[in-house]
């Protein structure tokens, strides 16, 4: 078990606290992607693993990973180790990652090729990555919390309509054209993603990430048909299901449209990308970010600097420590760790 | 010569009205990449030329190239057909387009490397670019404006330090430690920048646009360093020899921060980028843009709606309508047509 600064009294999880706005021991602290190819640790389970896949549907690998981060680092939550495409590949669609070529996947781009979609509750997928949940949950410490994420509709229908990740002018084309097969498409993957988060939630996620990678993609009308309101439905509809459950809306790149993100009913908390200005923060929200990846690259006084102006820019108990965008292959491991003695230190 | 709607009185250029807050006759319109490979014409001179760089180094044809879309369509400006990256090789750079990869050029990653830079001042390629203005001046009547450009320090310097388009995070990695030969590399940049407008506006350019296309990359401080302070310098540095020479400053991706650059002294206009959201705009200022091209891709009533939309957004006196970004590859020609139409249709 992972109990680092655990005491007698089972102290409480400061990213809890500060997503349900209680008073938190500290600002709490994750990185986007911190599991992931910059760690030694992870490449050797990796390659045990074998593919990509293999690793995201093997729960003990997968928790495994998961929690290697937080043996390094005094970080306070594990983000849950999937992939976003486990929805899709849940839903019926072929996929698999080439090497260093991103992820190939079944193109949908017709009515029928939605209505061929199956149910995503009950599959081999799900259930193993919730199998992955349980198992990291059972070996957290009560004040180190668990996140759950799903990609949001925007994002994953336009891996869904390119067949990977190579354009996404395929699905911008089919949202301005307000196609119906477009439409269904996002719909489903808002029921979809409701199932999918509700059951990690079931198996333990203590909260849950939505990413919409690709929102900035969006403006306008658009941004509102389908980025904003498919997400507010998801939250809608998980919180139904599970009222207490944090939600953090991560709609990266939406720049000044991020107060409109915030508003969105039920979300606990936004996620502000790297190019997000602070100085433009909307009043009263809980907000995670924004440091960017290549700081890290940087490393040195960079990291030191901007860890400063972040931690000086947002109260911390308002505010989740994160990136502005997923850690980068090539990241010193050392300088992560830096980083996170530079917010402890800022606050202390 | 090109003169649709010229008639005895030798009419104003609209462009150079809405530049020069004078009553114009119509909100002025043109389309970045214009000149490009969505059109035959283009391509049956692209084939004739030889490689892309013999094109922009050939003036009667690069002249043709430029003149082409103003014999198809409606619009109020020409625009010079050249490359940002001509001032990296007229430095002295290596410089080929590998066809369907992008541009590959010498890498400049250390002081002695930005040193052995030359000026650009006399050049061949500077020259043949001026000619190409020249002949094009010459071939447009009074109400068309022509206008020159270069890309903008940020923009230039990331192509320069990767050797091509592939990756943009050694600059900023650069940029984040104050490098001192990348703060010499843009400081040489703003020179010869300047040195290049003015050349061009010395062969008859009647106003330039600088295009930090990636300035998007930068928030805060390095924003301020390395996109803000650079543009600000050329448009000084110009303005001190055609102080009369609107300037379009066209730094993509900054969202909120287009606010500081419509503060730039010598700034006519700013440019916005597609994601810009127009509710956002800035009082008092001249902008440009802001169609997506991907509206163009889409077509018929998209393209409609989005006219319609951002005509609505802009008073024609303090617009420049434009896209956000240049016209992608496989757009149809008809559409752009349509898109002019749109905009005579929404303001008559």
């Amino acid at each position: 078990m992972i109990d680092k600064g655990r005491d007698a009294e089972a102290p409480r999880s400061a990213l809890l606290d500060v997503l349900g706005r209680k008073r938190a021991q500290r600002r709490p602290v994750w990185f986007m992607r911190q599991a992931g190819r910059y760690l030694p640790e992870y490449r050797a389970v990796r390659e045990k693993a074998g593919s990509f896949l293999d690793l995201c549907y093997n729960p003990d690998l997968a928790a495994e990973v998961t929690l290697q981060p937080l043996r390094r680092y005094d970080l306070d939550a594990a983000i849950l180790f999937a992939d976003i495409l486990v929805v899709p590949h849940a839903m019926g669609l072929s996929l698999h990652f080439a090497e260093g070529e991103g992820p190939i996947l079944t193109t949908v781009r017709s009515m029928a090729e939605v209505e061929a979609l199956k149910p995503v509750a009950g599959t081999h997928e799900v259930i193993q990555v919730c199998r992955t949940v349980r198992l990291t949950r059972d070996a957290l410490s009560s004040h180190l919390a668990l996140i759950g994420f799903c990609g949001a509709p925007w994002t994953v229908a336009s891996y869904m309509v390119a067949g990977g990740s190579s354009d996404r002018v395929m699905a911008k084309i089919a949202a301005y054209q307000r196609q119906p097969w477009f439409c269904a498409l996002i719909d489903r993957l808002v029921n979809e993603s409701i199932d999918y988060l509700a059951a990690q939630a079931d198996a333990g996620a203590q909260a849950v990430q939505i990413f919409d990678s690709w929102a900035g993609d969006l403006t306008g009308t658009e941004l509102e048909d389908f980025v904003l309101r498919p997400i507010t439905q998801i939250v809608a509809g998980l919180k139904k299901r599970h009222p207490e459950l944090p939600v953090i809306v991560f709609a990266r790149g939406i720049g000044s449209a991020q107060r409109r993100a915030a508003a969105i009913p039920g979300a606990n908390a936004i996620g502000l990308e790297t190019e997000f200005d602070l100085s433009e923060l909307p009043d009263g929200i809980v907000a995670q970010g924004n440091l960017d990846p290549v700081a890290l690259l940087a490393g040195g006084e960079v990291v030191e600097a901007e860890v400063r102006r972040i931690c000086g820019s947002i109260d911390p108990q308002r505010h989740i420590f994160n990136l502005g965008h997923g850690i980068r292959q090539g990241t010193d491991p050392a300088v992560v760790g830096a980083a996170v003695d530079a917010i402890r230190r800022c606050d202390g």
